[in-house]
């Protein structure tokens, strides 16, 4: 059957109450839908996206190279199988592509927020999404699935609204941002702010999608290093130099460096520096137990059956910090803890979806 | 006794010829030496410095804040006892300390290198250290002892010179440079070179000095990720926020964003991002095979003892390596592999000299 790729936009005039008390309005929020809504509306699945990530989660459009970043995990017959599922992902808010971010602006003619716009939580990510949700009218779903920052969404539906989703399946990511990660991001906020092009979040928006911002790039490119893991980096690359130079010219290359230069400056002609900026703050506060006594009274609101996988060599969110959430869930029948063998690192709940499919397949029965 | 701390420049005006091809003509040494020679000059032992490091390897200078990167290690009474032994730390050729590096000129009176430096290599480092002993007279050592970079020379300097050394102590470090450091690497060679301040490599020496130039210091951000582990970073920060600003504030920081910030900008106001090209360069491609059959072939060459000190949470050099230099030692009554456990990553070869000072006090018996 068809994927049935439908692309929406929905505006909503009534404020977003932040988590920072601070409110936004009016607001929208973008997203794709795949599958059909079933009459009882009992066969949503909702996935959710990383930092880097949007709503565009799975087929293809016209004149595009790449599929959407889940195409492998859902489609007609695939895990996530959109014959039998209605699937939604949103674009979050504060992203740049579609959903108001911080080069949005409160009224068409207005200029954009920038700097003035709020920062936003997980939490925040959350709530939009909820409410658009309630808007059309779903208000249960079978699955909410998502990896990374992802998956720091898909835990705090499952603490927000314990009785939304039936299953919660978290991958490669964490109950709280910790100092490694907050370490990795620092690097891409401060290249963006130092760079003069950025101009003190005044950039010129044109520019920046002609020639991306240089500080973007380089921050892309430590992301990269975090993305992988030593394993897989060494074993893709293999120390090969570049053939344009020789050995001894001080510009001449290894290819990871290639691949660096290549995938950092594409990125920052695609990413908002300013939606960069607010959603890597989202993570680097992002802590589940914020407002509870302890992680343990935060999790006890799950009422969701909750599914953690977590990836051997992931450099990013470690395997220990899914068994924490293991740990501290006092009701043992509702969670199950799965540890992925993988050299992909982080990566791997992007590329290695044939090493969890299956579970998501026996989740979803 | 006291640690008879003396600093010294040795000029040498016959050709440096390097790896490359390329001759540097004249050059200089920079270099401090702690104890006393005895008088059949048996009780020197070198000490080879890393990337970031230089020739003040222990004692401190009035005024100074800090002692040398290995005081903890070499002094009176300590693992390399000055009481006993004549220790030599030199400052590689291409580094920014006293020795001929990019900002150096040909004649007093000429402009610096800058990019007219001609690229370096660890041989070349090597060499140049050779040349310097030969000339004070020193024809054999009863070691060389060196972490990262400055076991990469070690290693060096016992395949090219199987004769001079006695003990050849290599800690955290590799063989040959592989993608994931070249990787990190990248990331401050690419905010080096883009920086507005650098100006193509003609920037202003003064300038640099005093405000630093950011793109080292952003780079330097990422070395520092690199040095730690995931443990001992998040031990060490714990998660804290800065009371400066609320939680809730876009620029409000981490106590981790802090730390990043305090030591990239100090960094980059010491040391020169010529400099630093140059030697990452070195790094880049060390390749301690090079001109060899096989790791094997090269590894043949060594006559000293060899230890390998490798530490468990290293995430720039992984043990791994370290142990490939064994498996490869044909004999292997000349080798010896000691794996430390520690949570402190790549830098415990310079936080944790306790760990693994026994070693080397039992290697230098």
């Amino acid at each position: 059957m068809d994927l049935n790729l439908k692309c929406n936009i929905k505006k909503f005039t009534s404020p977003l109450y932040l988590e920072s008390g601070r409110i936004l309005e009016p607001y929208q929020l973008q997203y794709e839908t795949y599958g059909k809504l079933n009459s009882d509306k009992s066969n949503v699945i909702v996935v959710t996206h990383a930092l880097s990530g949007n709503h565009h989660a799975a087929g293809r459009y016209e004149n595009d190279k790449k599929s959407g970043w889940w195409d492998s995990l859902i489609g007609s017959g695939k895990s996530i199988d959109t014959d039998r599922y209605f699937v939604i992902c949103v674009n979050t808010i504060g992203s740049c592509f579609g959903s108001t971010g911080p080069m949005s602006s409160n009224l068409p003619s207005a200029e954009p927020f920038r700097f003035n716009f709020p920062v936003i939580t997980i939490s925040d990510m959350v709530k939009a999404q909820k409410i658009l949700f309630d808007n059309i009218g779903i208000h249960s779903v079978r699955a909410i699935i998502g990896g990374s920052m992802g998956g720091m969404q898909a835990l705090k539906f499952a603490i927000l609204y314990p009785k939304f989703a039936q299953n919660i399946i978290v991958l490669a990511s964490t109950h709280k941002t910790k100092d490694w990660v907050i370490a990795f991001n620092k690097i891409v906020s401060e290249a963006i702010i130092k760079d003069k092009d950025f101009k003190n979040g005044n950039y010129d928006q044109n520019v920046i999608k002609k020639n991306g911002l240089t500080g973007l790039a380089i921050g892309r490119m430590a992301g990269h290093i975090s993305y992988l893991s030593q394993s897989s980096m060494n074993d893709k690359f293999q120390n090969q130099y570049s053939e344009d130079n020789g050995l001894y010219d001080l510009f001449g290359k290894h290819q990871v460096e290639k691949y660096l230069e290549y995938n950092g400056y594409n990125f920052s002609k695609k990413f908002d520096p300013l939606s960069y900026l607010y959603i890597s703050k989202a993570i680097n506060i992002f802590d589940i137990s914020r407002g509870y006594d302890s992680l343990k009274d935060a999790l006890d609101n799950i009422k969701s059956n909750l599914t953690l996988i977590s990836f051997s060599n992931d450099m990013l969110f470690f395997p220990e910090e899914m068994i924490e959430i293991y740990d501290n869930m006092s009701n043992k029948n509702l969670v199950e803890y799965i540890d992925i063998k993988s050299k992909y690192g982080h990566d791997a709940f992007l590329v290695e979806t044939q090493k969890f499919e299956k579970y998501i397949e026996d989740i979803l029965k």
